[in-house]
């Protein structure tokens, strides 16, 4: 069912005409997994299920480099999501344990175009 | 001296007080290099010369999504970039040659936070 919201992350997400709303997030991590690749995959899969909720993409690469977008209908969608419990006990991890450095770059998307083979 | 702007492709990019502005590029390529390799590493170079730049992030994933966000002082540098001659030509190869899929969003980053040990 969650194939219906925003499809894979391995695909550019699939999102409706703007105006709508992203979340850049992007990070450095500490040594070691210590719990991350479990807490990252359930969080999408919990984002997926929020109001407003539009897709989301990821990727990290070889030098360790990551960055998620993930897409919203409001900011008030962003905020009820920043502030759900399972997701603040995810960020005090990450702050605590998983990043060594991120930056969170909330913004609106005005104009946007898609090309496929 | 490119160092001094947006540092390097392995960080977050450091980027000034929001108002600003990011180009948001996710694609999946097209089997094979063909030169795209060269050419991406060229187009971060060339777009760190550029009036309005900020800052370049970049990584693609190992299932093959890749996302490049390149931040702007104003929609109107974004604008000169997408014009500039050079990146004119490496746009045109893309859509013949290198990306399966892609999806451009300009947006607007109204807030943003940074966190480092």
């Amino acid at each position: 069912m969650h194939q219906d919201l925003g499809s894979s992350l391995d695909l550019p997400a699939t999102t409706p005409e703007p105006p709508y709303y992203a979340v850049i997030f992007t990070s450095t991590r500490t040594e070691g997994d210590n719990g991350y690749a479990d807490m990252a995959n359930a969080m999408v899969e919990l984002a997926r299920q929020q109001p407003g909720f539009l897709g989301v993409e990821s990727a990290r690469s070889e030098s360790g480099l990551g960055i998620t977008v993930s897409y919203w209908n409001s900011l008030e969608s962003i905020r009820a999501w920043k502030e759900n419990e399972v997701h603040l006990e995810a960020q005090r991890r990450g702050r605590a344990e998983w990043y060594q450095v991120y930056h969170t770059r909330v913004s609106k998307i005005d104009y946007d175009y898609r090309v496929e083979r």
